[in-house]
């Protein structure tokens, strides 16, 4: 059962990634009509979207359909895969404000640009120009998304049903990145404040959301999805949670051959995670101070992340921190095991939470 | 009649002021139930786009739904409205890019954060926690348009046949931008991809696509609409261009009491306008020296723009100019007075058209 729930997933990614493919294509064609300075931009925005990811929001959406019983079409498919212009947009602009170099192993796209501008001898300065780039490729990759969703061939009663969810969890997103980034001028961390920024950022954008907007695709009538919807709260919110604590305990003790980012990335950003919240709250005053200095210092060797992984460790918060996991995933289940769930969704929600918490990257 | 249509227009002004100061009071009081930390947010885009701002594209909107011969319900109003959300995007997104200091004699939105995380006394970096404010707002503002688009309270089939106009002008927008940037990278400039980059930020972006806008709001049947679609592009792009034109005369001669902007702004900024590029193509070689080793110098005093404007002025480039916006005036002139133009509408066109070209700022 649970290997065809992940071969049900497997097939979705691909159909989505194969959407993808076409829609960018196809904008490519149209730009190009523009002025040929802006292949580049195709060229960025293709290699960003096409050549990774996890394509997580999509196949929620897909879960968040199947909740209801009925099978998606090829319209349907391409109205998931507009939420991974949308998580591009994201990611362009978060390495953008948090001034990361890479992303997934390659340059982020404001150090791309930087690198172009270089390359070509261009007028004027390269940061100056990477940035702006970074801006405007978010943004195009924000009106695609909601291109490609108007373009999808879904029924019109559909997606004016999936507008409103799909505003909604745009505005949460936003007001989420927002308090992320407030949150780093805190003078001290909080677990209730890094709890609310997972649950907007991760909870409500990465997993609620992307259910219900699968969902509202497959029941137009507001009032008769009602109690799906509230399961599907009930089964996402918790889950998203898990998984930006998952998040958090590999922003410091993921393998970077696998996350693709460099070891100990958090420490060296001095990421406020609900993780490091704990940790400071039970560190002792001394190994707070410790942990403390090396936040945000990017010339950490390994040996002196290996040290802050270990005063981590031991403050217990790391056991906590995968305690609450293991709480809200199974929260997360009974929801999944909900009557309101049609039988043939339940498999792909239990694979989704498994390997949305389970994860190595 | 003139003054029957400046009357109108006023009174449609007001409106939309009225409508997005509904707007942004719902959404401050939504984002409030997230998190006080939203405050500053919502202070800082009311006061954005509340306070100042020539309401062009909601009136240019206005004009394209009159020409079918209809009147605008409060629901078209804002959608309308709509535009002045995307157009703050647009404008925050523009000032991060360009470093620029001020807009409209207040700090720019980059700045004002900057301000607000040196006054708290914020952990972190001031200028990087401005900047991510920034790039954040005006996501915000441009998924905000989208919202108050969707939830004006059109009728489905109006709201339908808006979209794919409102998604072309969106990607033309940010196509144009990155036109704009990336020819600052140029090592010299030229005509015609300046007036390129005027007509899909001026052009389709600011007119002709806020009239296809109000357009497909009114007429929902796309063929039904056609003729009158080509007539508004030809009142359209040629006074956007002229839109543009006016603009680059104002960014160098402009009053400082009256454009808001630094005087010789252009010229501090090294932009590379049309007005810019005819200048460098008709000086004799050592004036185009001068005039270069001028453009991006932000310490130029009083007398050294006087200096370069004498210089732009003696190539004749500022009657060209003048002439050029002449022309393409009396192009949108005649199709204003097309017959597929409600005779009712035809002195807003008039009116919107010589107002836009005869502007001081």
């Amino acid at each position: 059962m649970v290997n065809d729930a992940r071969g049900t997933l497997l097939e979705i990614r691909e159909q989505v990634q194969s959407e993808l493919t076409s829609y960018l294509a196809l904008q490519r064609e149209y730009l190009a009509t523009i002025g040929s300075e802006l292949i580049p931009v195709c060229d960025a925005l293709e290699s960003f979207v096409l050549d990774g990811g996890k394509r997580l929001r999509p196949l929620f959406a897909y879960a968040g359909f199947s909740a209801t019983g009925l099978h998606p079409t090829a319209a349907d498919i391409r109205a998931f895969a507009s939420l991974e212009l949308l998580q591009a947009c994201a990611l362009i602009h978060d390495d953008l404000m948090d001034r990361s170099d890479t992303r997934r192993g390659k340059p982020a796209i404001h150090r791309h640009f930087e690198n172009l501008h270089q390359e070509q001898a261009m007028s004027g300065l390269a940061d100056q120009f990477g940035e702006a780039a970074a801006v405007l490729l978010g943004d195009l990759a924000l009106v695609w998304s909601d291109h490609l969703l108007h373009t999808s061939g879904v029924s019109d009663s559909a997606l004016l049903s999936a507008l409103s969810v799909h505003d909604e969890m745009r505005i949460e997103l936003m007001a989420g990145q927002y308090l992320d980034v407030r949150e780093a001028g805190e003078k001290s961390p909080s677990v209730d404040r890094s709890l609310r920024i997972a649950r907007y950022k991760s909870g409500k954008y990465t997993i609620e959301r992307p259910l219900h907007l699968g969902a509202s695709l497959a029941i137009t009538d507001k009032k008769a999805g009602q109690q799906l919807v509230n399961v599907l709260s009930a089964y996402g919110l918790p889950l998203g949670e898990a998984f930006q604590l998952r998040d958090d305990l590999l922003g410091i003790f993921g393998d970077p051959a696998i996350t693709g980012k460099p070891a100990g990335d958090d420490i060296r950003e001095g990421k406020r995670t609900v993780l490091m919240a704990m940790t400071l709250e039970r560190a002792s005053t001394s190994a707070a101070k410790e942990i403390t200095a090396a936040l945000g210092r990017d010339d950490l060797t390994a040996s002196d992340i290996e040290n802050v992984r270990s005063l981590i460790t031991a403050t217990g918060a790391v056991k906590d921190v995968e305690d609450l996991i293991d709480g809200l995933l199974s929260n997360a289940l009974s929801a999944a095991n909900s009557a309101e769930i049609n039988p043939s969704a339940r498999e792909l929600l239990i694979e989704l939470a498994t390997s949305a918490t389970r994860r190595s990257h």
